[in-house]
């Protein structure tokens, strides 16, 4: 079996919990990365709600991440998710320790090597080029650097500080060059998006922007439009 | 809109997240939790992974708990599930502060006044008699008493300590008349489960021993058997 | 031995971690209390960081609670707080379940439990009137009711929301009437420890106001000129 | 002001929280460091509790490490101790991240980096290479690799598994060389102590062996005794 890769580059959606994101409004959004990836031949990835992790890749082929992974064996927990889990539903990777679900060093790596034996791809959230250096010496397949300050905000991470892309580029290809780096914080608009590849990245990751828009395609439509 | 009510004496299976209650794997134990309630007549209940909530309810009608729900509203969260979302899967209720994802009192009394208040069943654990009562005083659907020391063994709670069922239900209607009170904790067998009722109090909760029964619906078959 | 007790009314001095409370200004706060105590002859106690336990006590003879305990037994813990860690350092009690540092129930009545039978007090925060009852529940020496939103602000909770002070006070008296109750958050002036003590309660516990006031001694004159 | 060093090799003693480490426990091991370490000319610094940490370095004069601190600044918060605090009472550093008291990687990062701007010390601990060498880029004065698996055990890591050893040496030299690396979990013997420093790290963090010795002093005496 060979391990899964998606091409870049990457629009990955996390679609957290808004009320925007719950039940038939993961469909609305699914709907719309399929069209919009369609339309321009780039990948955009979901990471919905466990429950919605099934029925997006059944209904929209789309590749899928799990917002989140318990660094648990199977057995007697309540209220985890292991990964055996997520993969059963179809998710092709997880989220790993964004910073609204931190994660102890030794969990996050737990959870980059079951990923990896299970064929699954990790993508592990850092806030800053040292944390960004630290992680990428676990070997995920992807690090999403999200200043926390920025998160949710209408300034991106590439506009406000494009130094720490820069510097988490640079950091990650000195310890780990077959990591993949992905901008995250603020992305909402195509420049956002092709600053970030032009600053070394290989995509964004991106939740709010997409997830609470009135016309979600509308919105991704002009998030690839100069890549 | 009335209340969700759920039909007594209540036998409520935790799936955990065991390698037999993952994916096909709960399939196998609603199929047997509807085949032995048809029979006899008495309520199962099933508290599946979040995957599971809805494929559970939509395939077998079977009324299904969260096991565990977080005290946020939808919004900015990722890996967390908020009511909502549960509730849009369909669940009729959750689990709460179960002795495996253990929770504040004030998180626990959050999740208690927002089931009720969406018309959900809340169904909180206590570890003894002096927790039992205090969580009573909350006012949730359900207590369900789990000695931790008892959970996942072959030795029932009305077996090994009576007492601890007497007592809490004792507690439980000097606090709050109208909560119910759930035996949990090692419990495996008819015997058990009518000593539990017998005890005064209007189920039971359980978990290994029908997750991981070779057949589920024997299991079943026996623990509805003297009632 | 016979249990430890306080007179009433108590003022109870939560120090937390601010600069003024760090070192140094433990000494300052604790004279200002020593001062004020020895003029009014109301009990003010003091919870301070854990290595100005032993020196506040030594020095100033002033009743001292932990902030925080940890629900172990001694051994191999790192950066934990066992019970008899501070009560070898000299605690007459412990806080438990600060809004800032909330516990599960189970550790809350391990706590409660563990401190009783230690001969110390327990002193268990809440946060409304549902969580004060549960609390109340457990049977601790104190119950401290302490509304979030409140906390660190302006407006104490006796003017705010008097009816969170009178509802806690009648369900504690009928869950448990040997239980006292403290007033929190807010409580800046002699008037609003009247009120706290007219509406039935036994005493405050507070923070900022006396902490990060320019003379400790003075705020706390004025606190108690009321009673 | 010039940062603090210790001299190598370096006996690091984490006290945890047994009973024979609380209160005059902790008295008789700093004697015993103090005794051996004249004897020797071996540095011995103790981790005790944090009411020791001033009582220690003003009896004995003993470099201490606190054995957490909360990554907060000094405010509103019961319960946590900032570095100001443990600074203020004569710490010289700090552990971070003991398996004890797991970290997020951010709060590692913001530990590492304030105890460096206080002029103080980071010991980090860590579990395996792969994290020895994450945490290695954020830049600590030590790393300490404790494979959970052999603390407080009777078989030192040296011999279970030097490949750990020798292996996260390697990986350390290659990220940041200014990274000490310490040995930890099940050290109890000269012989192993030795092995540590020959596999090319900096000396031992070690517990049980010494704090529930009923001789601390010998062996103390035993561990330097081939160095």
């Amino acid at each position: 079996m060979k391990p899964t890769t998606l091409k870049t580059p990457l629009v990955l959606v996390n679609l957290k919990c808004y009320t925007e994101s719950i039940g038939n409004g993961a469909h609305r959004i699914a709907r719309a990365a399929r069209e919009v990836s369609d339309e321009s031949g780039i990948t955009i990835a979901l990471a919905p709600l466990y429950m919605d992790i099934h029925p997006i890749i059944h209904h929209y082929d789309i590749p899928v991440f799990a917002q989140h992974v318990d660094p648990v064996e199977p057995g007697a927990h309540t209220g985890r998710m292991p990964l055996p889990a997520i993969k059963s539903a179809g998710a092709i990777g997880s989220l790993v320790n964004h910073s609204e679900y931190r994660l102890s060093v030794a969990d996050i790596e737990k959870n980059v090597t079951a990923l990896r034996q299970a064929q699954m791809l990790s993508c592990v959230c850092s806030n800053n080029v040292a944390t960004t250096k630290a992680l990428a010496a676990l070997g995920p397949d992807y690090v999403a650097i999200e200043p926390p300050e920025l998160i949710g905000g209408k300034m991106s991470v590439s506009e406000a500080n494009p130094e720490i892309i820069t510097g988490s580029v640079d950091a990650v290809r000195n310890i780990n060059s077959s990591v993949k780096v992905l901008t995250g914080a603020g992305i909402h608009s195509g420049t956002c998006v092709k600053t970030a590849v032009e600053l070394g990245t290989e995509g964004v990751l991106l939740a709010s922007s997409v997830v609470k828009a009135e016309d979600p395609a509308a919105i991704l439509r002009d998030l690839v439009s100069l890549l």
